[in-house]
């Protein structure tokens, strides 16, 4: 490997990395990029495919009130706008580069002086507990964030391994210095999203607890174990939601220095006294399986090594991941090439505990046998590029995301491949059944072998007849545009998909499936209008669509193998939110 | 063993068993004694010490309306009133002879014609599901239960294994016949008890799934199985909460035969032609840990078993556990014996897998070791008579409940064992650390052997200084009355308990803890007033009070070791529900 290792750093020192010498590909990484407008990235701190992704979060925009979308929620798919002007706090998970959202597990915020329990508003941050902040103090690298809240003065130091989430905070010397963790906090927030929470105080230093989530991720259950370097001096919480049944805890003094907390909008509080010692060092393991999965996780990858120590290891992670390559090209260029390397090594995410013991679609409790449990696969969007890519760069990790998919498979009711999971949910964002495609590339490049197995799930995938028009499609050839509004762009889609499945049977030596597949695969020629030389929506009777003006054109498509381009034709609301 | 096997059966068959000849200790017993005003026992099917409670509602009275407690709920404490006129369905869980209530878990009603998602109201049976029912179609036994649901002309059966629910419906030929699971309603119901509740129809003879509710039990996880056996003609669900969020879950007609349901308030629907065949058997299998769990209790203990069969089972199960008395009397007499026995043998409660996983304090998934763990632990009721007699008549049993109490002060987060608890949630209802004295009894009588690890249970449980006035106790050597409603009466408890505490560091031949509690056994001098005779609360300044006109008497009690009476003074609001 011949890496040129002269460079003036000017470019990545605009892009707001502080490296003083950028000699290593983790030093092109800037995570900034991508986080204003719509790009949708985060700059906080996680490893390669870790579970945690830590991250401040600059605005809280819920998803819907009273159910009514808030588009400027849309923004904040990933917690974070460069434009804003204040830190609400720092959570744990957060997807990157997607175009729907979700997460925003488990807020914390340091604070000194008066006690504040609510985040407070963008235009008046004093008014919570949110902080302003400026750029100038802001550095991020891979598995590094740093930043200065300034109205606290506080200096903020993010960084993580797989399944913990670490955070040194340098307070001023104050006896009142405070720890919030907002666990009504999130992305993609509602008035009910959190079905319930739960938080013990085990000792000092150790809190553990959960909470369930009601929202993209359909059900998600979200544990954590959180150490702390200093003692609580005491601590407390707020529930924000009239709990209508206490029963008999209401014995207690249940709000102050009671260390059972139950609610569905838990925000808690603890204090510490930083006139002796100004540093407190928060690790918070995470798991969605149990609490003690979450110390389990604490345990193994956490305990007894500094914050710096971590840093370090989170950056040669990353150094180690991004160090395959012989890239020549200007700063910027390389910059672009690495931090967009790295974004691809965000989501998917590892998604089970240390021991190998994850929570499944059907919400059970599963061991990973021989493979590494993965979620978050967006594959409309990664079936193209990003699993072929892995492929090749990754194979024994996409082995791992392809046997995922297929317990996911085993474990679904509808008896699918993911459309658009995580957290161990199917959230059935977009269209398609393109996992198929996934598992098909992994086959056909000798990465995954088990086919007997993804031939299976893969025609059980493409043949469920509530699922898009596959009823029809079957029936029929195409999806008719009187029973759906994708009717074209889905028709082409499974044609695609389904030839991938041909080529599996192909290789399983599976004749019957194999013919089967290819007809189907065959299928984009019943909606090919041959008077226009484009695909085009048709109907149950057989005519085709002739006026497009209710319909918008979004995008254009490639069908591989064939070389005609297509309209992808599809009604708005496919790409909306919910109304 | 002698027993006297003949006599006339008329009492019992007054009392409403239809047995043509009892002579077994089984055919004395009358589930219906009780069930009428506040005797709280519910006429439905168990086994002995069993998970599965399965039995009749016959209201759907809330625990309360906005906040607002509902005093009639308090007569639907085990589900039933004999002098209701409808029956609501059948659910599976049910406190027996209790003070104060929840549970009413996972409901069932078969019905015919018209569907019906609502249960309605008894002064107006005909808007819901709920049938009219008449007591001589009532057959009531130990492991058995009959009853003619007449509006619908369904002839319905129930019993018991250890952890799954067997019903048998008659239904008349019908096309239109169904079964209703409602996984809203619940004892001591009130709106927003259900945080969560999931099913699916994994095919069209088995469903699973799982609710969470918010009640007297804090955070309560209850999974199913069900399996039935005849095919769902189809089927689908109606939601009675506004879900503020579905995402693109909305793609699908989710309301008919879609096999995956979530939400709040899910009352779903089964169709059935009971045309050709009228009997459905439904059996279902309840887990606290998951719905896997579930269904390896359904495998484990119903699975290629008649209704009769498993009748038949229940019966011999509680014929088997009650066999073990010679006693003379009346008829009368041997009904009130056998059934007050059958009633000591409801709760505690078997809340563990067949394969021993079990729920527990701390939320997470425990194995039990060398033990059946055990739930509904009312002590403060139970630690004088049910605990000591089970030493003596089920000494392997009171062994396991005592080691369930101890993993329960393990997983505590307050290190306390129960003082009320059910579920796998600590509930904290009335007063005293008795469990002290269950395992002391069970030490002192050679039934429990762990000595160490019970007396450090005890220590532990009765020096947490926020539990009620311990923290006075341990420094006055009385609760004060100007701290504690209940300052006489917990001081005395706990000097009676810490009586037992001193018996079992005894035992154990630790002489410090010995000392130690032998001093706080005596703190019941420190509130003993020699001017009447009797103990009362005293001040934080030593006065005690003079004037009782505020304060209600409840009861008498007996100081063991000690030969005179005193009287609880406790104010009102702790025996009342939540106001």
């Amino acid at each position: 490997m011949n890496k040129n290792k002269l460079f003036s750093f000017t470019a990545t020192l605009l892009l707001g990395i502080s490296s003083t010498f950028a000699q290593q590909p983790v030093d092109y990484v800037n995570p900034i990029i991508g986080t204003n407008g719509m790009g949708h990235t985060f700059p906080g701190s996680c490893t390669p495919f870790g579970l945690i992704q830590l991250s401040p979060d600059t605005d809280t925009i819920p998803h819907n009130v009273n159910g009514a979308y808030q588009k400027n929620a849309y923004e904040y798919c990933a917690g974070y706008q460069y434009r804003d002007k204040t830190i609400v706090g720092f959570s744990h998970t957060h997807l990157s580069g997607t175009g729907h959202s979700d997460l925003g597990d488990i807020l914390l915020m340091p604070a000194v002086g008066e006690l504040k329990l609510n985040p407070g508003r963008a235009e008046n941050p004093d008014e919570g507990y949110r902080s302003r902040f400026n750029h100038a103090t802001e550095k991020a690298a891979p598995g590094y964030y740093e930043v200065m809240l300034d109205d606290y003065g506080i200096k903020a130091q993010l960084t993580a391994t797989q399944r913990v989430g670490v955070h040194k905070y340098t307070f001023p010397k104050d006896k009142n210095s405070h720890l919030v963790l907002d666990l009504a906090h999130g992305i993609y927030n509602y008035d009910g999203k959190v079905l319930w929470a739960n938080l013990r105080v085990e000792n000092d230093t150790l809190l553990t607890g959960y909470r369930i989530t009601n929202g993209w991720a359909r059900t998600n259950y979200t544990y954590f174990a959180i150490s702390l370097s200093q003692p609580i001096k005491d601590y407390g919480y707020k529930d924000k939601a009239k709990v209508l049944y206490n029963g008999f805890w209401r014995r207690f003094k249940l709000e102050k220095n009671f260390p059972e907390i139950t609610g569905r909008k838990i925000v808690a509080y603890f204090n510490f006294d930083t006139e002796q010692q100004p540093e407190l060092v928060v690790k918070v393991a995470l798991s969605a399986v149990s609490t003690e999965g979450a110390i389990k996780n604490l345990r193994a990858e956490a305990e007894g090594q500094s914050f710096e120590q971590l840093a370090e290891a989170a950056r040669k992670s990353w150094n180690d991941e991004l160090d395959h390559y012989e890239i020549e090209g200007t700063q910027d260029q390389k910059a672009m090439f690495y931090t967009s390397l790295y974004h691809t090594m965000i989501n998917p995410s590892v998604y089970m505990d240390v021991d190998g013991s994850y929570r499944g679609l059907d919400h059970n409790i599963h061991q990973a046998k021989d493979f590494t449990n993965y979620t978050i696969f967006s594959l409309w969007d990664t079936y193209r590029a990003q699993h072929p890519f892995l492929n090749l760069i990754k194979p024994d990790r996409n082995a791992d995301m392809v046997e995922s998919m297929i317990k996911h498979q085993q474990q679904s009711v509808h008896g699918m491949l993911p459309v658009w999971s995580h957290m161990g949910n199917e959230n059935w964002c977009m269209s398609g059944y393109h996992a198929v495609s996934v598992l098909s590339d992994a086959i056909t490049k000798g990465v995954f072998t088990n086919t007997d197995e993804a031939l299976a799930a893969m025609v059980s995938t493409s043949t469920v007849p509530y699922y898009e028009g596959v009823a029809d499609y079957m029936k029929l050839g195409y999806i008719p545009l009187d029973k759906s509004g994708t009717a074209a762009s889905s028709t082409l889609e499974y044609a695609y998909d389904d030839w991938t499945i041909y080529q599996t049977a192909l290789k399983a030596g599976n004749k019957e499936v194999a013919e089967n597949y290819r007809k189907r695969a065959l299928n984009y020629r019943n909606i090919y209008d041959t008077t226009i030389g484009f695909a085009r929506p048709r109907y149950s009777d057989g005519t085709f669509k002739k006026d497009f003006d209710v319909l918008q054109t979004y995008g254009e498509g490639f069908i591989e193998g064939n070389s005609w381009n297509f309209s992808f034709h599809v009604p708005h609301d496919v790409f909306g939110m919910m109304d």
